[in-house]
Formats: C-alpha cells, sequence, structure tokens
C-alpha cells in the first residue's frame, strides 16, 4: 500500500561481531512489589525460587545463552560470542528475553507463592552489554555477585537489627551506615549468634545457571546390529539442560571446572 | 569494588527528540501458539480481547501513551512527541512495554479463556520506531490498519471456502490467491451469502485505544463555602480513562473527533 | 579471501528519513591557529572569507544542502529533509562534507592570504545533527547566529579595552565580564566613539550561503525556428548559484523572502 | 538563549571500551582526480608518496595511532584499544583525521608533485570500524594488503597488455579475465619479461606506517653530576617516529618483530 514507506523509518541495531552479548534485566518497582506480595525479609526463598525458574524457561527457549546469574529482582543472559540469534539485532534480542521471562513468571507464579495471590502483573526493564573479551565478561559476572554479597550481608545485619534486635529502621540504618564488612560480620556474630559464613549459600552467591550435559533414556522403535527387527527399544542419548548453581563464580575454581563456557573460540 | 568499571560498556541510546515515538509488539510464533490453544479461525474474539486487555494494562502504567493499535497478535502503543518517560531511553521503553504486556497477558488469560488453560507462557517482541511528522505517525498507523484490512478479508474468505465450502487449504489458497478486494468479497456474498461489510468492526478495523476523560463520583471527607463542617461528601472529578473502539483511523474523521491526540505541539 | 569476513564488522549509520540534516564542522584549535598566522582581532576579514570560499565549494560540490552558516571558525550546512545523498549514512556526509572543505581551505588559502604563508594543515571536526520540524532547524540556526552576535560584542569591546583602551587583557576581561549587552554598547560608545551598529554586517551577522537562480548567456551551436542553420547562438539559461549573505535569519523576514529553503514537504 | 534548547539533539557516539578502532578513508572519485593529474599507470610513485606524507602528518597529529596502512587512494589508521582521545567519540575521531589528511594532502602537493599543479581541491571519505579481538584486527590488515596484491598484479598485467602489448582497453580486460594469479604471473614473464616478484615492493605490498624510538641529540643548558655550572650540553633523548614500511604483514614475522603493537593488554 502506499503507506508502507513507513517501514523505512525502522533501524538496524545489530551487535558487534566476535562480542559476548549481555542481556541483564531487572524487576520494575520491586520495592513495592516485594511489599505487596509479602516477601520475607531480607530474603524471599519463594520469591527467588520463581526468579529462577523464568530464568531457565529463558535458557531452555534460547539455547545460545551460555551462562545466566541471577540475584535479588534482576538476572543476567549471556550469550555465545558466535551467536547468530535473531541476527544479533539488540531490540529482538532484548524483547525476546525480558518478554518470555516475565510471562514465566507469572505463569509459574502460583506454584511457588501457593498461598499467596498475585496482585497485579509485574514488570521487567531490559539492557544489552557488549563486553569484548573473556575477561571483561568475567569481570561484569564478578560485579554482579560481588553487588549480592555486599548487599545480602547488608541486609541480612539490617534485619538482624530490627526484627531480633527490636531497632527501627532509622536506628538499624544509622548503626551498620559507617561500617565494612568485618563489621557487620561481628555485629551478627556477637550480637546474635549468627554466623553470616553459614547463612544459605542462595542468599549469599545468588544463582549460576549453566548447562550441564545428561544421559537420558527414551524409547525408540528401531533396529540394532544384533537384532535387525524395528521394535522398541531403550536407547541413551545425550540431552543438555539446565542446572542451578549457588558457587562462586569470581575465583577461578569455576571457570576451571567449566571450561566450555568460555573457550569457544570463533576467530 | 576494581569490577564496578564494566558499567562503562553500557550505551545510551535516547530517542530523537520532538518526534513520535512508536512501540510496535508482535506475538512470537502465534501460528503456533493460536492452534495450541485452539483459537477460532480466522478470528478468536477472546485472544483479541485479551490483547486489548493487556494493552490496557500498558496504557494505564505508561500514560504518556496518547493513542494505541492492535490487531492479530501486534499491538502499536504512541508515545507523545515530547514526553521524557525514561528519558526516552529506547531500550527502556520498549521493554517496560513488552514486559508489561507480556505478564498481563498471562495475568488475564483464564478470565478470557475459562475452558482453556494457558500451556505455556507466551512471548513478544518489540521494537522501537521514530516519526518526526505527524503525516508519517498517521501513516504508520494506516499502514497497520490497512494491513489488518487485507489480512482479514484474505481469511475470511479463505476460511469460508474451507470451513463452509469444504475445500483443502491448498484448494482454498490456489482459489484466490490472484484475486483482488473486489473478487474475494463477491466470493463471500454469492458463494456463501455473507456480506464482508457487516462482519464484526473488530475483526476489519482492529481496535483502537484512546483516552476519554469521565466523571466520577467520588466520597471525600471536606468542608464546602455552605456548610464549615468537615463531613463525607460525593464530589465530581475528572478522570482519563482508557477506551477501545473499531473504527476506522485512515481517514480524516477519526483525527477531526479527536484533535487532542496530535495537536500538542511543543516546538 | 578468507579475510573479507571482517567486513561485517562496519555498521551502517542512517539518518532518520524526513527530518533535516546540520552538519557542523569547527576548527581544531584555532586559537593557536589565528596566533600563529597573524588574524587580526577580534575579525580577520581575510580568515571570514576563506571559511565562505570553503563552505561554497562544499555547497556546489554537494547541491541538496539548501542553506548554509558560518560564523568564527565553524560552518553548520543543511541538508534537505528528503536528501538521498550517499543513502543518508551519517559517517558519509560529515566526512565529506569536513574533507572537502578541509582541503578547500588550503587550496584557497594563498588567494585569501597572499602575504601570509600556510604554516601548517589546519585541521576540522565535524557532526551531525537531526532535527524533525522547521521550528527545531530554525532555532538551531538562531542559536549559532545569536552566538556569533554574543561573541562579536564581547571581542568587539575587549580588544577596543585592549587595543584603544591600553588595558591588559586581564583588566579588560575584569571591567566586561558582568556587563549586558547594553553595558557594552555604551562602552563601545562612550570611551571609543564606535557605533557598534555601524560595524560590519560579515562581524555582528556571520555568513549565510543561499543558492541563487540567476540566468547566464552561453553560446551553443543550434538551429532556432526562424533559422534553420547550426550556428553558434547565444542563448540563456538558467543556473543555481551560491551567494553569501550577511543578513539576520532569526526574524521572520528572511524566511519569508527565501520560502523554498523550508517549503518542500516531502512526506 | 532560548535556542539552546537545539544542543540536546546532539548524540553521543562513543566507540566500545577495549575494542581496536581503525578509521579507513578514501579518495572520492580517484578514477577521475587521478586522470585529471596524470597519475602514471598503474601506480605514481608521487601520488603514493603524497598519501603516506599525509598519513604521516595524521599519527604525528593523534600518537595513540598505533599502525597505519595504506594503498591506492585509501588509508587506514588504527588507534590503541585503550585510547580516550576525544573520549572515544566515533564522530570527533574519524572527521579529525579525515580532515587532517585531506587538507595535508593538498598542503603537500606541490613538493611532490613540483610539474603538476592542483586543479581542484580532492575529498576523502571516512569510516569507523571497531574489532574486538587481534585476530579480527590482524585479519583486516590483512584484508587491505591482499586487496593491494590482487589489485596490483591485475593492474600491472593490464597495462603492460595495453601499454607494451599494444592492445585496446577492452582487449586487455578480455584477455585476463578469467585468469588466475599463476596465469598473470606468466604473462608478464613470457611476454613483457617482466618477473613480477621485482616489482617494487610498494606496489606489491602498499606501505605500513609504524612507531620508531630514536635517540636524537639536542642541546639542553643544565648541570649534571660532575659539573655543578649550567652550561648548553648535547644531551640524547629518545623520541618516536612514524617509519614507513613496504612488507608483509600477512604472516607472523611483521608481529614477532613488532610486538608492542599489539600487546598492549588492558583488560
Ligand atoms: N523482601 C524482599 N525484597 C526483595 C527481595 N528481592 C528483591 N527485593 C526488593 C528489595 C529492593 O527494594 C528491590 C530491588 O531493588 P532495585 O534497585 O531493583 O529497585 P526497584 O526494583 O524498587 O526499582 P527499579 O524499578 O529497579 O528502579 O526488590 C526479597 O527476596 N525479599
Ligand atoms: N486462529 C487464529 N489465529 C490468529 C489469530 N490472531 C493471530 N493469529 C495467528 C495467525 C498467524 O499465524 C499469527 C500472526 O502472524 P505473524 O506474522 O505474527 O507470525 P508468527 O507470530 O507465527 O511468527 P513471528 O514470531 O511473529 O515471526 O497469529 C486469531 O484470532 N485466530
Ligand atoms: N584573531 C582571530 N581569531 C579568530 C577569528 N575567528 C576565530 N578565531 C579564533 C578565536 C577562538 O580562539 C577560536 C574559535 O574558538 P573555538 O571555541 O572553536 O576554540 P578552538 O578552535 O581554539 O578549540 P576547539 O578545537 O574548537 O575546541 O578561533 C578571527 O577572525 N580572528
Ligand atoms: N593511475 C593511477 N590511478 C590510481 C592510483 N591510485 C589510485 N588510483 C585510482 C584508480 C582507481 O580508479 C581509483 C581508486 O578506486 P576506488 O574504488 O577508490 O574508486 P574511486 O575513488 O574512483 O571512487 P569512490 O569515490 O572511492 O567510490 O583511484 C595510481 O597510483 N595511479
Ligand atoms: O542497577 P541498574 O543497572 O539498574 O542501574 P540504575 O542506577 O538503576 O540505572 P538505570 O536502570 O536507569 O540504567
Ligand atoms: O511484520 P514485521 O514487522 O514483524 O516484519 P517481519 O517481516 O516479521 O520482520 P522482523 O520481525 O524480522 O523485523
Ligand atoms: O561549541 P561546540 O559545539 O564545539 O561544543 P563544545 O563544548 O566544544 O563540545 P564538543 O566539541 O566536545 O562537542
Ligand atoms: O571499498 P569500500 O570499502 O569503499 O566499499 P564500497 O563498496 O565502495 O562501499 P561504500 O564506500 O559505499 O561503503
Ligand atoms: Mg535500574
Ligand atoms: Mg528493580
Ligand atoms: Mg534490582
Ligand atoms: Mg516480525
Ligand atoms: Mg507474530
Ligand atoms: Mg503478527
Ligand atoms: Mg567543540
Ligand atoms: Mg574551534
Ligand atoms: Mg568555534
Ligand atoms: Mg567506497
Ligand atoms: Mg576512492
Ligand atoms: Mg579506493
Amino acid at each position: 500500500s502506499k503507506f508502507e514507506y513507513v517501514r523505512q523509518f525502522e533501524t538496524q541495531d545489530p551487535c558487534l561481531p566476535n562480542t559476548w552479548i549481555v542481556i541483564r534485566l531487572d524487576g520494575r518497582n520491586f520495592h513495592r512489589f516485594s511489599t505487596d506480595h509479602g516477601f520475607t525479609k531480607p530474603n524471599d526463598e519463594r520469591a527467588l525460587h520463581l526468579m529462577t525458574r523464568a530464568a531457565e524457561t529463558v535458557m531452555n527457549d534460547f539455547r545460545d545463552i551460555v551462562i545466566s546469574y541471577g540475584q535479588s529482582d534482576e538476572f543476567s543472559f549471556v550469550l555465545k560470542k558466535s551467536t547468530m540469534l535473531y541476527s544479533r539485532r539488540a531490540s529482538k534480542l532484548m524483547t525476546h528475553i525480558v518478554s518470555q521471562f516475565s510471562s514465566s513468571y507469572v505463569f509459574h507464579w502460583a506454584q511457588h507463592f501457593p498461598d499467596q495471590p498475585l496482585q497485579y502483573p509485574p514488570g521487567f526493564d531490559g539492557r544489552v552489554i557488549l563486553y569484548p573479551s573473556n575477561k571483561n565478561l568475567r569481570d561484569y559476572l564478578s560485579w554482579r555477585q560481588a553487588d549480592c554479597h555486599i548487599n545480602n550481608l547488608y541486609n541480612t545485619c539490617f534485619w538482624a537489627l530490627v526484627q531480633q534486635g527490636g531497632m527501627t529502621n532509622t536506628q538499624a540504618e544509622e548503626r551498620i551506615r559507617h561500617t565494612f564488612s568485618a563489621d557487620k560480620n561481628e555485629i551478627l556474630f556477637s550480637e546474635f549468634g549468627i554466623n553470616y559464613n553459614n547463612e544459605p549459600e542462595m542468599y549469599k552467591k545468588g544463582t549460576v545457571l549453566v548447562w550441564k550435559k545428561v544421559e537420558e533414556t527414551v524409547t525408540r522403535t528401531c533396529r540394532t546390529a544384533e537384532d535387525p527387527v524395528e521394535r522398541p527399544r531403550e536407547v541413551t542419548k545425550l540431552r543438555k539442560k539446565v542446572v542451578p548453581l549457588h558457587t562462586d563464580i569470581i575465583g577461578d575454581v569455576f571457570w576451571e571446572e567449566h571450561p566450555d563456557i568460555l573457550e569457544e573460540e570463533c576467530f
């Protein structure tokens, strides 16, 4: 039609080739959302598992994601450097991932919050960030995990002072405003008998999603070398499956144990 | 932390000022999704109403949207030229809108499909397009509505041949491949007694969402000039409300009747 | 060859259609360049004419430029909204214009500075800016002309105090730091007998380059209706030619007298 | 002023950090320019040296350029991965480099073409390309050098057939259209006694510009440990200087001999 010229106003937005593509999403106004839905403080296990569930759906849908990392109301997805998914168009990548995450979050809500109806549909923003080198990518993931640690130590201490220590929010805030990590550990231990090291790994480290190859037994109708008749048989095949870890990704150990993630060297 | 330098790799992506910002989203693989969920052909009223419901949620959340238009598995949202929402950052705008739409679609599913459980979470892509002039913007909306008309006439004719005429899909496709609009109207009328003009407006024109100012009666505790005592009283106030229309937006009539949409002239 | 894949790393950078494209260039470190080449202060007629000469070359080369404006060490070129020059690729447009300007500046140097050899090749930066509306474009040009006026009034006053008033640079600067336009006019008039209004228009208003249709008499070998023999004849033809003006472009008069510049309404 | 809002329409265009920035420029319509200025065919030594002279000026001005490569009417400049020149703004980088190159080309013309006046100012386009890895960068440079070789062998053969073999352009073109490299070498050798290997390296390999540290003897007024009196003395200092090479940069040898160029590993 004579209106079709308007398509020319659309722009291409391809990501630079041979570069890691990271898509990070973050809950919109989750301060209010967590209050409205009675999230436990500072960490709500149900909420964190639901985030992980939604992220798994995303990975299963977009299989060029090689690793994901989540904490609080955010999740980061790393597409392999050589991905040609949606021709590397930034808009397509970020909207598809944010959309799938958002709809999955609502879809799986009831399973994780059986006693807490969803009051209204939550929103997430998304962005694309490019990292040229493996070091840059690892530093990005380290940045997010360090952020998780810092916030969690702060929040654990803050809510101990409020919930167990009987302080007001303002008092608790003032008490720890100018403290270092060591101080907060000390407060937790001496005043509340909490050894921060024993806190759940999921709270301290966030959630890492990686692919694992698993053997699966399926039934196929086929012949074998020994038996030339077609019949149903149990065969094992390799399938890749998303697994959640709550482990350190700042040090080298994780990367040495999972060499596949970074090794892909296209050019 | 020493990792924070990675933030420098994030880019700004502001939209050109004084320009219409259009965000169009479109269902991911809705060919399969509509089959999997038994959508009636060629139009499923429940599905279209659910799309509209999700779009209304988006408009109520992002009140700088001045008009929206939807058809099939897509919806377009028009932000006013002068909007400063998210500082006009393209990524923020498109991801927030796509995310809110996606989660709302799942959130309201059961209400529109009471007898059809949602099998899996659907996805939508999104994109930002900029239009400098009012004419460009109107041509964009005309393009989408003309597309709705062309597809709907085709599909109505196609499915009449299949469902009522007993043809196979291939036969129906061949029958109408080289026909013009007038021919399809004629087939519908002479072979199936269908007057295309009498088909539902929602199918022929899609759905336009605009703001309407409505008077609302609310109870407020207050004084009046006559009565200096504070007591509950009924007062009326103006509120803007999203209303769906199934009307032509290609011609001038609609725009003359809704002068506010385009008139905003910032500079 | 096996190396050709590197072309995929090049990006498209098309300018939004139906939008004014402005390219502004500005001399690199002309503070030093003007000193090194003994430019008279505050305005060097030779230098300004050379800038204009280089800009004319650019306009004659890129005929979709509808108007240009220059002052000091800068020049702005406005491409018509509908231009398809270099498919509207931003990099191509800005580099070609900056390059042509730079080489022309050196090429014509000797003609404008017969007694002053060029010491080293000067540089210019360039940028592309898009303006959606005519008002935005006029405001852009007004911004540059207002800048010319403000700087010129300041500089005229400053150098009068130094050159005629015997002040040091620091003294002159302090004297006028907190003054308004009216004050500077007053200083010029009462202390130096200079009526700022009588200063050269080129200094006060900068230089506007527009196209003018001119009749040209050329000799062609041809027949006429009256005389069927081929012989050399004088014929007149219309040709467009760049003309420099030193006139106000902030008010409406200029634009009413040159309606062609803005009227082009493609869509 | 009230017009200043128009600055908001300018965009930032920073290059991704930690990425090689390549700027390639190419002569505008040098087919005509070389004819108009009587360039010898297929290679004009004066023209190539002038290109190199202009590129040297650029490198001396922008000292974050670590290597440059030129052939025919083009030159590529490689900025180090960690450069913060002009905050990595793409427009600034490409326009400044193209501008300096263009004005230098004209500035040095007469020295290289003493008998051939410059008819009109030449133009060059420019573009920015980003390469994330060292391999990508080397492949880029290899691509340009391979292009030089292919074109030069073709042109040498073509002009031998025309200039020495007496063929028309069309005949020469037809003769070599479907030949491989080996065939062209053979034609040159058997028909014209030309051993392509003995052709000048500058024609076959193009021109590589790198930095070389040189010792320079300068006179400084200073004291020494032995002699406490200030007096003029000859001292040696290290200075980096641009040197042209006509050498292979596709193989590893060059890179092993110049480890500094790539080794910079910022992060
Ligand atoms: N109680 C509770 N709150 C949580 C949990 N996870 C996240 N939140 C809340 C705490 C923070 O207020 C909020 C995340 O902080 P953000 O910086 O993302 O801010 P917010 O989402 O409010 O605003 P935004 O739209 O992202 O700018 O989510 C949880 O497990 N329990
Ligand atoms: N039966 C039925 N199908 C519908 C209805 N609305 C949309 N659809 C289906 C028909 C089309 O196959 C599909 C929309 O076409 P698209 O061009 O968007 O393709 P699709 O979403 O399959 O792929 P995409 O991921 O957008 O490239 O949605 C409806 O009301 N009833
Ligand atoms: N004496 C004299 N100087 C002039 C004339 N026209 C321009 N200039 C000088 C005065 C300013 O120092 C300089 C223009 O100012 P800019 O803001 O463009 O600064 P500059 O070019 O030094 O630095 P830049 O590389 O543009 O950041 O050029 C003239 O006619 N006479
Ligand atoms: N005779 C002669 N010609 C040369 C020499 N170096 C370059 N040229 C000419 C040959 C080609 O026609 C032209 C370079 O080819 P390009 O592909 O860059 O085309 P051209 O510059 O004409 O057009 P463009 O504006 O770049 O699209 O320059 C030389 O040393 N001698
Ligand atoms: O924590 P982030 O990445 O969301 O950073 P921010 O400070 O919230 O900024 P924005 O979301 O506006 O980019
Ligand atoms: O109909 P659209 O706009 O989705 O156009 P398309 O042909 O599907 O293309 P794409 O979604 O890849 O931009
Ligand atoms: O006067 P301009 O436009 O050159 O503005 P600036 O302050 O010099 O900034 P820049 O040249 O760095 O954009
Ligand atoms: O040889 P190049 O790189 O100039 O490539 P081209 O085919 O001339 O294309 P363009 O200059 O239009 O990018
Ligand atoms: Mg944020
Ligand atoms: Mg948040
Ligand atoms: Mg957050
Ligand atoms: Mg599509
Ligand atoms: Mg679709
Ligand atoms: Mg669709
Ligand atoms: Mg500047
Ligand atoms: Mg300057
Ligand atoms: Mg200036
Ligand atoms: Mg080219
Ligand atoms: Mg060329
Ligand atoms: Mg070339």
